[in-house]
């Protein structure tokens, strides 16, 4: 990494108000003085693993690949889970062992992971319910400081993930659900990856799914049923629809996406995570 | 620019936690890793955009000339509005060409500005729905990082411009309206820019406006009305009226500017964006 | 400091969406373009001078000593209370001399400090309701570049102090309060520093008051209370009680805290800021 500052990101679920996420980053500077340290969200739901592990998921691959990633959403801290660190090609992660990694991994050809059992890299002191600050921050810092995987630890075999919900998928229909709403009401779902071939046909290639076929949908002749809402065809762009009509499109992140133009999706359809969306296909 | 790093600012609707604004600096950090990367508000109110020229307009001018100013506000994302690159000589921006930059076209003498057309500065693949990390952030990059502004795109002479709510000036009195509530509930106006030039004397040069001439205000003999609320002489600093009581007085930004004195002056007086304010002059 | 940058954390209640922090940003970058700048929190509650200094104090020690702490929560902005700088072995401030410095006077052993009243050292051209901008960020951007307290202005020998809280220590119970609620609704209180000494022993030494004795408590034998709600034991860690539960527990800051295990314990109780705490002691 010849000319380049090391880059650290943050995930966390501490919210911005208390100085947790300063005191980590304070800790952090003085391992590593020249780092960017980037915040991803500190806004993820208190606990909610899954909420992280998609955002990680959506960002991780934007940034350089000699980033390290820290994610401290850890309801078990204190407890029997495990701090760890992995290294893929495309960026190095220091979280939880809880599943926040899931999508990570699930993205990766392949990766290394330890256990951070190595006391020289936390702080002297630990609490047992501020490992953000007294272990993973240290060890992240640390990485990024250009120590490698295994000097943080010993070698891991196998991480805990998170389950899927695999999309139920038919001659007819594509069955999946609400993943996630983002700040403009937009409403996420599983239904992914989904890429345009021609001006009217959608590749569908079922994520993390290597069985199933990668599909073709005929764009203007599916229909999108979410809640008691019902969208005809599955669109590129907001303003393709008039201003606060409601669409369904292919969103940047090449979900299906339920949005509205110039408006929030999910207040006025009451559509919420959880909530189960289907492509009805036609020939 | 010897001896600087290169500096972006980053103004967006995105809200802070889905990680949009972090996978955008993810972006920039690729193609201008020693940048620093500083955010001025992720919280516009989805698609305000003349909320984030007002607030552009504010800050841009305390940033080192350098700066290169990243604005995301884009309710248009996907349509035939413009991505544009405008130079000025205190600053950069890239934006849509929404009207988010009026704030600053009106107060620069001179500005240049292109189209962002040339796609090897764009990332090699572009989504319909987040041209703010497809388009703007690697442009942004590449202008902090050097690129010049012909580099980018082909000129444009027009740029989309909001329009501005005129001040009614008369012998006895001005009237503008409100413009922003901020974070304090301190009710700001487009009536601007008011200067003190001696102990009692109140210079106001009414912004953007050529044609107007420069008036004398008697400060301690003016009447400031807003909704029911009616307030006497325009003041210098919230402490000179007591703690909980209304005064008007000279912003930081040299605005009329409605406040309470260690108190939420919007909330108390249910003021709001769009209602007329007055000042009324006696002789 | 040879090969560091320089470090500024920023605190203070201006929120996130109008610019105020970006503008502040601005304004350092222009004497210190090389600086990292660390956000600590801008969510304090307007005005609380309390709530600030309680932050402040749990974060700054985690920073390298080298650092700058601009803190701008100013109520009395424009008013005779005095802007200040003081240096410490573990940081310098650069404040509002309103008390919200107490935290750190009262943690280190030294400390000197000035009036910042050489105007050399601020913007050109001075508001009267926005000092963060005009005054604070320049002198703590040249305190991080290199200038001396000593240049900023005239010495001092009395800071404002906010009053503290004594507990009340009983051979039988120490009773104290709630000093702050967290993000996660966890509820922090004055009662510190606790200190395991052994597993079921905590060690209470209470804070900057050198007349009362160190105490030794029975951790599972105490008995905590606060409002209606009462808690065997003093414990570690959150996952010792069952998920939805709640408990007392040394936070990681060595004060007495009260928790739910991944839920939130104030809003579940309605404890709040102020309430008393007791901690029932048994032989």
């Amino acid at each position: 990494m010849p000319n380049t500052s090391p880059i650290i990101s943050i995930l966390t679920d501490f919210g911005e108000r208390d100085g947790y996420v300063g005191t980590m980053k304070g800790v952090m500077l003085n391992i590593v003085p020249n780092a960017q340290l980037i915040d991803i969200s500190h806004e993820i739901q208190p606990q909610n693993i899954q909420q992280a592990a998609s955002i990680l998921a959506d960002v991780y691959t934007y940034f350089p690949s000699h980033t390290v990633h820290l994610v401290v959403v850890d309801p078990g801290v204190g407890s029997t889970r495990q701090p760890i660190a992995v290294e893929t090609h495309r960026g190095r992660f220091v979280a939880p062992d809880n599943g926040v990694l899931s999508g990570v991994i699930r993205s990766e050809e392949s990766w290394k992971a330890v256990l951070l059992n190595n006391q020289e890299y936390w702080l002297p002191t630990q609490s047992n319910t501020f490992h953000g600050r007294d272990i993973f921050s240290p060890c992240a810092a640390h990485l990024a400081n250009g120590a490698s995987l295994e000097e943080l630890g010993t070698p891991l075999d196998n991480l805990t993930m998170l389950k899927l919900v695999a999309l139920a998928i038919s001659q007819h229909a594509i069955k999946g659900e609400v993943t996630r709403i983002d700040h403009f009401g937009n409403v996420l779902t599983n239904i992914k990856v989904l890429k345009w071939i021609d001006t009217n046909t959608l590749e569908l290639t079922p994520e993390y799914d290597n069985e199933s076929q990668i599909m073709q949908i005929s764009a203007d002749k599916a229909q999108v049923t979410a809640g008691w809402h019902t969208m005809e065809g599955i669109h590129r762009t907001y303003s393709e629809v008039p201003v606060g009509n409601k669409i369904a499109l292919v969103g940047s992140g090449g979900e299906l996406e339920i949005a509205m133009n110039q408006g929030n999706a999910a207040e006025s359809t009451a559509i919420k995570v959880g909530d189960p969306v289907t492509i009805q296909l036609s020939s």
